[in-house]
């Protein structure tokens, strides 16, 4: 499909170029595309047609990288599966998306088997001796390009408790991929490392921008910093994608090596503004990285919202921007709006919206959540936030019930909807705390069924596989009531004061 | 439409940065957005609603560049003419594209009264008058993006003789303009002098990668090598798209002053490859500017094919590649084809077929030629061509019956219908030459009906008002018969060279 063209233009424009830096050798990018087409051939063969939906359950590796493209050769859907679902998450995905095939690797072979078997769905584990089966496949020639057919469904976690199905087509990624290419400068000479997961769109999207670019990938299964030091050793890595947390880290590692941090040209991070003091360790750690902040969502395809480097200084006539999530990337139009959808001045807080070429076609197999969510011809983002008189942008309030969590976003229905399923629990909320090495921590308060007893201990085990361990509440405490509206709803703002006073007070 | 994006954009973005720089003024981003939407709104009370085509006939400026986005922010169909064609052949276009409104400036009143009327079309001439009115309009709101919707219909010669309307969706349209906008590294702090005609699309895409990038535009009605440094000076240009002869005539200019050229960052060119002898100069001339080429046409909304800055080199390990147009642009594919539309290997020559999310919709109205172009998801460019094994193309050839000169596509069918229109033709055919000035120009060899007897300059006189003054033959021979092919076709490459012995040997 049309990304597709990316790697055989990589593979007419640079045949001889790495493609994929691997620990044992370096595929260049004419071997990449031969190795795509017999893998394709080979899940051809396993019935993957144009629209075939086939899910992926791996670590980021560079076998990985081929079957997610292999897929698009043959015009395939792609869902790629977050790793750290729980089993009955993942069989509800499967279902939803009416997924064919599900490709694992064999990290993730026993999670795969629990959530696709029994099941319609064809599970293959991809292990080494698979690898090289699926390589033995006849070579076919790549689909033609349609730009309007859907290339991925990624899956989020719904605001009603049940995950949503983002529907983005090759014209939405090719979009995004070609302003990634653009703002962090991608070509030839690019080594971009995936250390986040590539499940996930702001890795997955910069991915696509270093294959229009021709330049070369190296991956990371898991982050740590000892590992991002032996991708830069040994891969030559210049690009850079991480959250601040992540940077942090990387920073004060004992193994930290200025040398190498001085070849990375380019940073790019999400999820949460960067700290004036982690900036200012930032700046001296990687003297010629150019700095990049991206704000965004699944349902753009990535992000609509960037920081330019130029902005990343402490002082000057370009600082004092760094509060901001920043301005509309180009091909975006923002807009603060009230309830009703109507444009608001600068200053003034509403929802953020967002239209542009990257927007996804809608939820999968779902209108009314479609409908809400693009109402207008506007992308709904359900955060709150204000633009400044220079077209800047400041997040502050999520109006979606979300917590943000290591780069994570948690919908504190889904976390709720667990809980309640215990027996005790009468009523139950989450909230999201500050927290020093995640950002925001899910931090439960529950009401129990008069004279029923249960613990923490119990509601953790409770929840313990029904979701993914990353949503899973960090800390509990037990409460008489929660505070609630007129009409019942809990008072989150409310509760959530309670809360940090509660936990201030702990402190005094 | 999608395109009225990234003028909101830059309303957001850089209110109060130059958008278009005037002799008079210079106008802000908002100011610009406000003048736009009530030009659009008097638009729309003369009938101007989505989907409506719209043509324009004027000579560079910021009224014109206002009028473009003013159609565009109604929803309208941009039918852009050629400023040098003949009444006789707007006439046709404007008729075949169904146009409803005619905009034309002073300068071009004259040849818009003589196409126009009588006919369908209302005719609008855009002095400062009327241009006070319709920026009195009441302002409207910008039609939503629609990515698919036709943007505009550019009218080419046609091989068959009658000019083809190339149809451009916004889509193609945004593609485009965010290539440029990468490869020119266009931004807030860029000034681009419009010099080459806004009405080809190699101008009008930059422009659209200037406006997302919420740059600023200057403007250059005629080119002449003054008015180039004029507009450096009061208008501090960074970025010139210009063809090589005009290159040379920029640096050859009595008024010349190096501090102006230095100050440019990029420039880029087309048309034709540059020689060293001219690159030297430039790379000289300009010390800072990074230096593009770029190689394309409408039917792809612009380059398709760039040699970018660091293959503008005399020598080096990147050396050696200027000959080439340069490799795929990022988002396109090219390939090399037999006449079956198999891929050739590198080296081979055949036709230069692209694809990629810029390629047109299609022949306005013509569904056969569209196929014939669209073969096999392909466009075919008519032109012949090699790629070397790093995937550089070279344009050998143009499989098309075409000349092109001083940076404008002439098609021979249609220059010899002109001619065979004359009572005293029997026969004709029209080459092209190889020229200083011109890179190539139109050369006629004349068959006369027998006992008729015609001069070249009755016959100059005979074409002069059929087809544009460009098209006409520059120079004439008679000849008693052309060179045929066994089924009765003119063998243009046979009768080429023996008009180039017989201009060599009378030179001898």
């Amino acid at each position: 499909m049309s990304l597709i063209l990316a790697v055989r233009r990589a593979a007419q424009v640079r045949p001889r170029g790495a493609a994929v830096i691997d620990a044992e050798r370096t595929i260049g990018w004419r071997e990449l595309e031969g190795r795509i087409a017999r893998i394709a051939g080979r899940l051809r063969e396993l019935g993957v047609e144009p629209g075939t939906r086939v899910a992926t359950l791996a670590l980021n590796s560079p076998m990985y990288f081929e079957l997610l493209l292999a897929v698009w050769w043959c015009g395939g859907v792609l869902v790629p599966l977050n790793t750290r679902l729980a089993a009955d998450e993942i069989r509800y995905i499967l279902g939803h998306a009416e997924t064919s095939l599900v490709l694992a690797d064999t990290d993730m072979a026993g999670l795969a088997e629990a959530a696709a078997t029994p099941g319609p769905a064809q599970l293959v584990v991809v292990d080494e001796a698979m690898h090289r089966d699926l390589l033995q496949g006849p070579a076919i020639d790549a689909a033609a390009p349609d730009y309007e057919a859907t290339a991925a469904i990624f899956y989020t976690g719904g605001t009603t408790g049940l995950p949503k199905g983002v529907e983005l087509s090759h014209r939405n990624f090719a979009f995004a991929a070609s302003g990634m290419l653009r703002d962090l400068r991608l070509g030839p000479s690019s080594v971009y490392l995936h250390a986040a997961p590539m499940f996930h769109l702001a890795d997955f999207g910069i991915g696509l921008g270093v294959t229009m670019g021709a330049g070369a990938h190296s991956f990371l299964a898991r982050f740590t910093p000892e590992d991002v030091y032996r991708r830069l050793r040994d891969d030559g890595v210049t690009h850079l994608n991480l959250v601040p947390t992540m940077l942090a880290a990387v920073l004060d590692a004992p193994c930290r090596d200025d040398r190498l941090l001085a070849q990375v040209t380019h940073i790019s991070y999400g999820a949460a503004p960067i700290t004036p003091a982690l900036l200012e360790r930032v700046l001296q750690g990687f003297p010629r990285a150019a700095i990049n902040q991206f704000y965004g969502m699944t349902e753009c395809c990535g992000a609509s919202v960037f920081l330019a480097p130029e902005r990343h200084v402490l002082d000057g006539p370009m600082a004092g921007k760094l509060k901001a999530a920043g301005q509309a990337i180009p091909g975006f139009e923002l807009r603060i709006a009230d309830p009703e959808g109507r444009p608001l001045p600068a200053g003034a807080v509403g929802e953020i919206l967002m239209r542009g070429a990257p927007v996804m076609k809608g939820y999968w197999k779902d209108p009314a959540q479609t409908e809400a969510a693009l109402a207008g011809g506007w992308l709904h983002s359900g955060d709150g936030g204000y633009l400044d008189e220079d077209g800047f942008l400041y997040v502050v309030d999520r109006i979606k019930d979300m917590i943000v969590s290591g780069g994570e976003n948690i919908y504190c229905s889904e976390v709720e909807s667990a809980l309640a399923g215990h027996p005790a629990v009468q009523a139950c909320a989450v909230v999201g705390l500050p927290d020093d090495k995640w950002g925001e921590r899910v931090h439960a308060v529950v009401v129990r069924k008069a004279g029923a007893r249960v613990s923490a201990d119990e509601l953790r085990e409770h929840v313990r596989g029904r979701i993914a361990g990353y949503k899973a509440p960090k800390s509990y405490e037990f409460a008489d009531a929660l505070p609630l509206s007129a009409v019942g709803k809990v008072q989150k703002k409310a509760l959530r004061e309670q809360c940090l006073q509660r936990s201030k007070d702990s402190h005094d």
